[in-house]
């Protein structure tokens, strides 16, 4: 049976068409649910893959934004403690057949939320039933995720992807940060001192400019130290979730990496799973709607 | 005597007509050292106070960025250890006499440098000459400073100022931190929370947005949140310079009652300096140019 697999994120829409597990083509837009109103969603989706609509495949199954209080239906959030890939939401008032998946929310040990990478957390499941540990999903917005039980047991949030791009951005330290190239040293090196007094990590991102203007520090080293910093604080943020327990990483081929050689320093062992696939993976297993 | 003090930073220009030590009248605009070339001070000043010079006032002392290699004349930074009002340089090519502070540098114990802020330090030194202790400058980049002998000895700089206005206007949680209003309670717990814990500092954050999604919780509440963790974490990071020292913290009417609450919450006794009057000090304090 052909169906078709929705991302449909803030600032992007992707669709793949599925023929029962398998992916067959991918496309994308940046057709955001940030620049839609409620009225658009359909058309948006019809005019990327109508084609594949009007040869039959009609079920449609979608995770991201698209749920939110401003998508195409509101998905609310279901508390955890959960299965990621129950309570699916029918869009109604359409000839498709459409679900999204819900996101997360948490009270204890602290409020926090999640849509969209439940559904990669349900991915990891679909591709291993037995997993027991930690997912941990970097992003703008990084999951830190304890999964037991085949559910979603805690998680937590930590915006050091955001804060990256906004003080590498924004700041004044901008002027020291430009350029590319990467320094695994600097890295390793600010991430242990990070995990070992993250009580500087404020204190420690001045001296970035102050480098370059009184050494001429370069900015492969000072970009690598940020990210190093950001990510040594977030273990040390983190360690509830992650230690003791086998980790598996879900990202993209460039953020995966680095949240690899981070958690290994600290003798943690770790698996990669693409988010995309993990995505895919997640919406195959999408219950139906309650 | 009559001469004119200027403060000229970044963003806007301050120039005050003294009588000695006294200030007469002050006057501001927007025309920063950032949107101007070398031949454009002195005609932008001419423009502000022209009537003041015309009227005999030609003796002018300045601090701030005016002294960076974009300013009028570069004034390098000096290496501490180091007399704040020392080290003055002359503007050439000009009927005027001015003299502009030099920044401060630092190598060790961390790179480091100051401009503008080691005339307020020479402005607290006029004041109190006898001052040993730690001078809290709060501002975008906050610089906490070492004062002995009628020295700075060393300091560090905490971007706390700059990292709240990016998170509160250009992050995701810009939504849950509009609006004024302040809730001190919720600055002194997050302010203790993360002095003991400031590991947690980037993993707290995301939590404002939660907190007010699942439980609707005010702007004030997050924004006194947000700013207690960032002076949290930063008086944790700075505790080599305030821990056992009296403090002189020289901000403004908004800024300096903030950090005072924080000191004073870790039983730190704290004078406030007005840092314009600071600013003044310092200037009627610069020495001839080498």
């Amino acid at each position: 049976m052909r169906w078709i697999a929705v991302d449909w994120g803030t600032s992007a829409l992707r669709a793949t068409l599925m023929d029962g597990g398998a992916a067959r083509e991918t496309r994308s837009s940046d057709e955001g649910m940030s620049g839609l109103t409620r009225d658009m969603f359909e058309p948006t989706l019809r005019a990327l893959v109508g084609d594949w609509i009007d040869a039959g495949a009609t079920d449609i199954r979608a995770a991201g934004m698209v749920g939110s209080r401003q998508g195409w239906r509101e998905a609310p959030y279901a508390l955890v403690p959960r299965a990621p890939s129950a309570g699916a939401v029918a869009v109604p008032d359409t000839d498709l057949r459409v679900r999204i998946a819900p996101g997360l929310s948490q009270r204890r040990p602290h409020p926090d939320v999640m849509r969209g990478e439940e559904t990669q957390i349900a991915g990891i499941l679909a591709r291993d039933p037995g997993f027991d540990g930690c997912a941990c999903l970097p992003g703008t917005h990084t999951k830190w995720v304890h999964v037991s039980a085949s559910e979603v047991v805690s998680f937590l949030t930590v915006m050091s992807g955001e804060l990256f791009a906004l003080i590498a951005g924004k700041s004044i330290l901008r002027h020291s940060l430009q350029g590319g190239g990467w320094d695994a040293d600097a890295f390793a090196a600010a991430c242990a001192d990070a995990l070992s007094r993250p009580e500087t990590l404020t204190a420690r991102l001045f001296r970035l400019r102050a480098a370059d203007l009184l050494e001429g520090q370069d900015a492969a080293t000072a970009r690598a130290t940020l990210s190093g910093l950001l990510l040594g604080c977030e273990l040390a943020a983190a360690r509830p979730w992650w230690l003791g327990r086998d980790v598996v990483i879900c990202g993209s081929d460039k953020t995966a990496p680095v949240y690899r050689t981070a958690l290994e320093s600290q003798g943690i062992r770790t698996t990669i799973v693409p988010a995309a696939e993990a995505t895919l993976a997640g919406l195959a297993a999408m219950g139906d709607p309650a």
